[in-house]
C-alpha cells in the first residue's frame, strides 16, 4: 500500500507499522501543522519547514502504538500526546543542528542554515514551549513527570557529548549512557506515556518503556552504522558526520581493539586530533569497515531489537503489538 | 536591616518586599542550588555560575508574595514554584545572551563567553527542563497550562524581537507586544500562579495578574531607560546594550518626534544602520536624554506602577499586599 506522508514532499511506501495507524498519523499531522501556527512569522516558517521536511515520526508511533496495545482511550488524547513527543524531538533537532553547525538534514538545508543560529535557538525554545503548552492540555501530572525528566536526561546527554567532542576516552566510557539518555530513554517514554492513557496496568507499563528503550539502543546503533556506511542519498547527510565533529560512536569503538597495531595507532592518531577532515573521514571509515566493527554494531543493535520484542511478550497479543514487533525490526534494518 | 543575599558574593541591602519573605527567599536559593544539581559536570557549573551572580529573584518573590496575599498554602508548594519561575527566567537569559552575544551580565561573564555557544543553548534546555520537571510535582494543570503558554509568547516576542533588530519600524509597531509578551506577562504569570496556589478566587487571581503584567511593563521600561542613563558599576553591562545590538526600545521611540529636524534625520540614519558602533551608542544617548525622551519614559514606567497598585485594592489588605506595593516603587527606582 502506498500512501503519502503528509508535508513530506514525495511518495513513500509506508511500512506495515504505519499502515495499521495511518488515520491516526494523518490526525497527528494536522495537530502539528496546527499548534504551531504563530502570528510571528519566523516561528511559524521554521516549525512549517521542518515538518514538512518529513521523518519517520517514530516516536509518535510509538506513543500510538503503546497507547493502543494497552487498550486504548480517547483518540485525541492519544493524538495530542504523539505531537507533543514530535515537538520535543523536533525542539532537540533544531538545537542539535545549532550546536553540530549541522548544513543538511532529510536532504534539506537545516533551520540554522536557513534562518541563522539565533532564530534557530529560539526556534528550538518555541517548539519546546509548545509541547509543554500542549501538554498542559493532557492533564496527567504521571505524563508530564516522565516527559519533563527525559527532557533533562536529554539535554545533559547532549551536553555531555557536546563537552566530549573530540576526546575518545570520554566516548569510550560514556557512549552507551549518552545514547540511552540522549535517544533512548526518550522512546522509552514515548511508550509509558502511550501506556499511561491506555490504562495499562504496573507490569504492563514498565515493559512497554524497556521495550522502548531497547528499541532506542537498536535505532541509535543503526544511526551510528548508517553513518559510516549510509548512502547520503537515502540518510539526507554526509558519510561520516559524526567522526567529522568528534563524536567517536560504536563502529569507532568497535574497531580499535579489531585493528593491527599499526592501524590502530593511525586510527588512534586521527582521532586525537579531535575534530577529521574530510579526508580523514573516509580513511577512517575505511579502516572501521574492514576491521568488521560495522557487522559488530549491527549485531548489537539486532541484540538490542531482540531484548525490546522480549519484553512485549508481557503485553497482551494484538495487531498493535505486533505493529511495535515491525518496528523493531525496520528500526534496525532501514536505510535512512 | 542588611542580610546577604546568598549567592551574591556582596552584601546587599534588601528592599523592604524582600525582607518579609527573607525566609522563603533562602529556601528558594537552597532548593535552586539542589534542584539544577547533575553528574555532568558543564550542566551544574554553568547552573551554579549564574545562581552565584545574583540577580533581584522579582519573579520568586511575586509568586511567594502573591500566593501569601491569597490567603497562602503549604511553604513546600509555593518554594517549589517560586524556583520554577527563576528557572525558567535563568533559561530565557541563557538563551538571550547567547542571541545578544552578551558577554557580561551582572558584573560577572556570561555563559556563552565562559563556556562557549554549544554548552550555553544545551544548559539553557537544561535549566528549563528542570523547571517543567520541578513544575510536575506541583500537580496543577492550571498552573503548568499558565506557565507553558508564558514560556510560549515569551519565545515569539524573542523571535520577533530577534528579526526585528535593526529595524526601527519594526520597534514602532510592536514595542508594547515586545516587552508585554517577553517580560510583563511573565511577570503577570508569576503572580496568577501564586494566587492559584493561594486559592484566590477568579476576581483576586485576575487582579494579581493584572498587577502582575503592569509591573512587567513598569519594569521593562525602566531596564530600557537603565540601558541609556544607567550606572555600568550598578548595571552590570555597558551603557546603549540595547542600542548596539538594533533594539530600539521606548527612550529611542519617544526622542524622535522630540528632536529638532537636523537632530531628528541623524539620528534615523544612524538606527538605519541597525547595528550601532560604540560612538553612535554614546552620540545616540546623547540626543535622547536632550530631547527629554528618558523622563517621558520614566513617566510612562511610573503611569504602569500606578496601574499595578490600583489592581491591589481588589486584594485583601496584608502586610504582603503592602509589599507588592512596595515592590511596584522598587522596579522603577532601582538602579540596577
Amino acid at each position: 500500500m502506498s500512501v503519502s506522508f503528509p508535508y513530506s514532499g514525495r511518495e513513500e511506501i509506508r511500512p506495515d507499522w504505519a499502515v495499521l495507524i495511518a488515520s491516526e498519523l494523518d490526525l497527528i499531522e494536522a495537530k502539528l501543522e496546527s499548534v504551531v501556527a504563530s502570528s510571528v512569522s519566523p516561528a511559524f516558517d521554521l516549525s512549517v519547514h521542518l515538518l514538512s521536511a518529513g521523518g519517520k515520526r517514530i516516536r509518535p508511533a510509538l506513543v500510538v502504538l503503546s497507547a493502543l496495545a494497552s487498550g486504548g482511550c480517547e483518540a485525541g488524547r492519544i493524538v495530542n500526546l504523539a505531537a507533543v513527543a514530535e515537538l520535543m524531538h523536533m525542539a532537540s533537532l533544531v538545537h542539535d543542528d545549532v550546536v553540530d553547525e549541522t548544513t543538511e538534514r532529510r536532504g534539506v538545508d537545516t533551520t540554522n542554515e536557513k534562518w541563522g543560529n539565533k532564530i534557530s535557538v529560539l526556534g528550538g525554545d518555541y517548539l519546546l514551549s509548545k509541547a509543554f503548552s500542549l501538554l498542559a492540555e493532557e492533564g496527567s501530572s504521571d505524563v508530564l513527570r516522565v516527559l519533563a525528566n527525559t527532557a533533562v536526561r536529554m539535554t545533559e546527554s547532549e551536553i555531555l557529548q557536546a563537552s566530549g567532542e573530540g576526546d575518545i576516552s570520554v566516548w569510550e566510557r560514556n557512549y552507551w549512557r549518552i545514547i540511552r539518555d540522549k535517544t533512548a530513554d526518550f522512546m522509552g517514554a514515548c511508550c509509558e506515556c502511550g501506556a499511561i492513557l491506555g490504562g495499562a496496568d504496573a507490569a504492563m507499563r514498565n515493559a512497554l518503556r524497556e521495550y522502548g528503550v531497547q528499541l532506542g539502543l537498536a535505532f541509535q546503533v543503526t544511526d551510528d552504522v548508517l553513518d559510516i556506511i549510509g548512502d547520503p542519498e537515502l540518510t539526507g547527510k554526509e558519510v561520516g558526520t559524526d567522526l567529522m565533529h568528534g563524536k567517536f560512536t560504536l563502529p569507532v569503538l568497535l574497531a580499535l581493539p579489531n585493528l593491527d597495531e599499526s592501524c590502530a595507532e593511525e586510527m588512534r592518531e586521527m582521532l586525537g586530533k579531535g575534530v577529521l577532515t574530510h579526508l580523514e573521514v573516509r580513511r577512517a571509515a575505511k579502516l572501521i569497515i574492514d576491521s568488521g566493527a560495522v557487522e559488530l554494531a549491527r549485531q548489537s543493535a539486532s541484540d538490542c531489537a531482540d531484548k525490546a520484542c522480549e519484553y512485549l511478550a508481557q503485553v497482551p497479543a494484538s495487531e498493535y503489538r505486533q505493529a511495535l514487533e515491525s518496528l523493531a525490526g525496520f528500526v534496525i534494518y532501514r536505510e535512512a
